[in-house]
């Protein structure tokens, strides 16, 4: 049976379970091909065929609605994060409105390099300045006003290269997978290295992912209540960092299950993938590689944004699928 | 229209919008009252009622389903916690348990304490002391190991009063409340002081709450890879007390929307309360006050454990809805 022929048949399946009790034919055997921005090919086939011998009933590796859970990593795995993570972007941007506030951000590093576009000293900001434009650009508001700034931001930034609002640089192919996993019943999570509430502004409606199965990094909050006004208060300090190794810790926290599937794009993402698929049964990891200079980004172990190295070798040994963007994607972004 | 006649009707409803290509007439016309053990007055007419406007289309209070948000605390909300919370009683067991391998327990309190039953000294723990159980008997293993743990004990160990699995002592009210505010596509969540990975190992199949709806109290935990063989490790390290102002900060990193609907039983519930029901649109916070000492135990301000004071004194300014165990509960526990 062709890829094809069995998601109509899953998603009919889907239907008639939907409609138990119905003798009415549902009218979902018209829909078509649930990724069609995914070529036919080794990619496609590995992904259909998983989701099709964990939830066909009477398959030696059935798995149980509850346990379908999902995992993926957002920067350059949902979308993009080139030439530098779009919350970085956001920082940058929210330095620079923030200036006439802070007079001692035009003589102390990092601010200054932001602030004279110093290009070749924010190369060199590394973990420690991003974490303090961080600190400085994400704190001493309430959530409600720091994801009203993020929702203004996003209405007007646009990325350098595409002139486009940065949520149009999401991947088309990953859509359709997030999609096809829901309609077969899997539960979708975001776990990622950016922030919980840079993401929750926009996630649900860029993904159909809600904001309780967003997993990402934190900075502490605190409750306050001013008469009858209660508010969260993001404090400057770092509670959690959800990357790397503490992506397991962080899903083991969140969600409580191993995930049967998770899909990243970078080292970051290494020990997810470890967690995911070496444990009994049948998981899959995958690997996205952005090896599309035309349409996206061409980089993995060179890059400082999103390196992707070790993940990359071991991925033959641990049976990891690795996406070739090129070659396996029709279409990257929604408006391509 | 009476309660009951109402949510014959709202099951009606959720049955025909189920099955809503079929022409087929749902047969839980016949279903009874979703919440027998609640014997009919305020309590149960305000629950009612307040679901109803929440969730009939056309209500000019209704909310969108991904909003039907719903948190309950679990010692003293959704089983009991005298005479000490069940937690500690694991925790005390284990130090018995343990104690062959850590002979300086013998001499060290509180470990001593525990080992010479010191009822007296156990009183005078306080904090401190039950966190230094906690780290003792918490840590140090894997969380599948610790899980196993839980389980072994649950399956085993007898709570002092009524000679029964602590896992008897859940509320019989509690389950048709979760189980209606569920039929009514309310998303229950549990918001407790208690360990999320204690609660983990019981609460799914107790409450039918998955793992990835409990927020709690949690220590560090650290990813390991031996070989092949990845591991959560529990460190001795408390990393997030989900208690008091502890719990709207919980709802907002783990859940990332306000609730609609909460409830608590004591004083660390009381900023879970404000939170939730200091909002605008339509919200319930509701308090369970133990009153019945012959069924269960007469307890509020002046009790050690759960103790109910401040939160007793907002509930008539807020509009809580305080519910009186002996008279609004027709049965406590199932085996009653």
């Amino acid at each position: 049976m062709s890829a094809l022929a069995w998601t109509r048949r899953s998603l009919l399946a889907s239907a008639m379970a939907g409609a138990a009790l119905c003798a009415v034919p549902p009218r979902l055997l018209a829909q078509a091909d649930p990724m069609p921005s995914w070529r036919e090919g080794e990619a496609k086939s590995r992904i259909v065929e998983f989701v099709r011998r964990t939830t066909v009933e009477g398959s030696p590796d059935f798995v149980p609605v509850p346990e379908r859970v999902a995992t993926f990593d957002n920067d350059g795995t949902l979308w993009a994060e080139q030439p530098m993570y779009f919350q970085i972007a956001f920082a940058m941007d929210r330095v620079k409105a923030m200036a006439g506030q802070h007079p001692e951000w035009r003589t102390t590093r990092p601010f200054s390099s932001v602030l004279d576009g110093d290009r070749a000293a924010l190369a060199g900001l590394g973990e420690r300045g991003f974490l303090q434009l961080i600190a400085a650009t994400h704190a001493g508001v309430t959530v409600a006003e720091f994801e009203d700034t993020v929702k203004g931001w996003l209405a007007t930034a646009r990325h350098p290269r595409f002139d486009r609002p940065y949520t149009d640089l999401i991947y088309q192919p990953m859509l359709e997978l997030l999609g096809f996993l829901r309609a077969n019943d899997f539960k979708t999570f975001i776990v990622s290295g950016g922030g919980i509430e840079f993401m929750r502004p926009w996630v649900p409606q860029a993904y159909g992912i809600p904001p309780e199965q967003i997993v990402g990094s934190s900075g502490r909050t605190e409750f306050r209540l001013d008469g009858d006004k209660p508010s969260i208060m993001k404090l400057p300090d770092i509670e959690f960092v959800d990357d790397g190794p503490g992506k397991p810790v962080g899903i083991n926290r969140f969600i409580g299950r191993r995930p049967l599937f998770a899909a990243g794009n970078s080292d970051g993402d290494l020990q997810m993938l470890q967690w995911t698929t070496l444990n009994s049964g049948p998981r899959l990891g995958m690997i996205v590689h952005h090896t599309d200079a035309e349409r996206e980004w061409a980089y993995d172990s060179a890059s400082p944004v999103g390196r992707l190295d070790k993940a990359l070798q071991e991925a033959p040994g641990r049976g990891w699928l690795v996406v070739d963007m090129q070659r396996d994607w029709s279409r990257v972004f929604p408006f391509q």
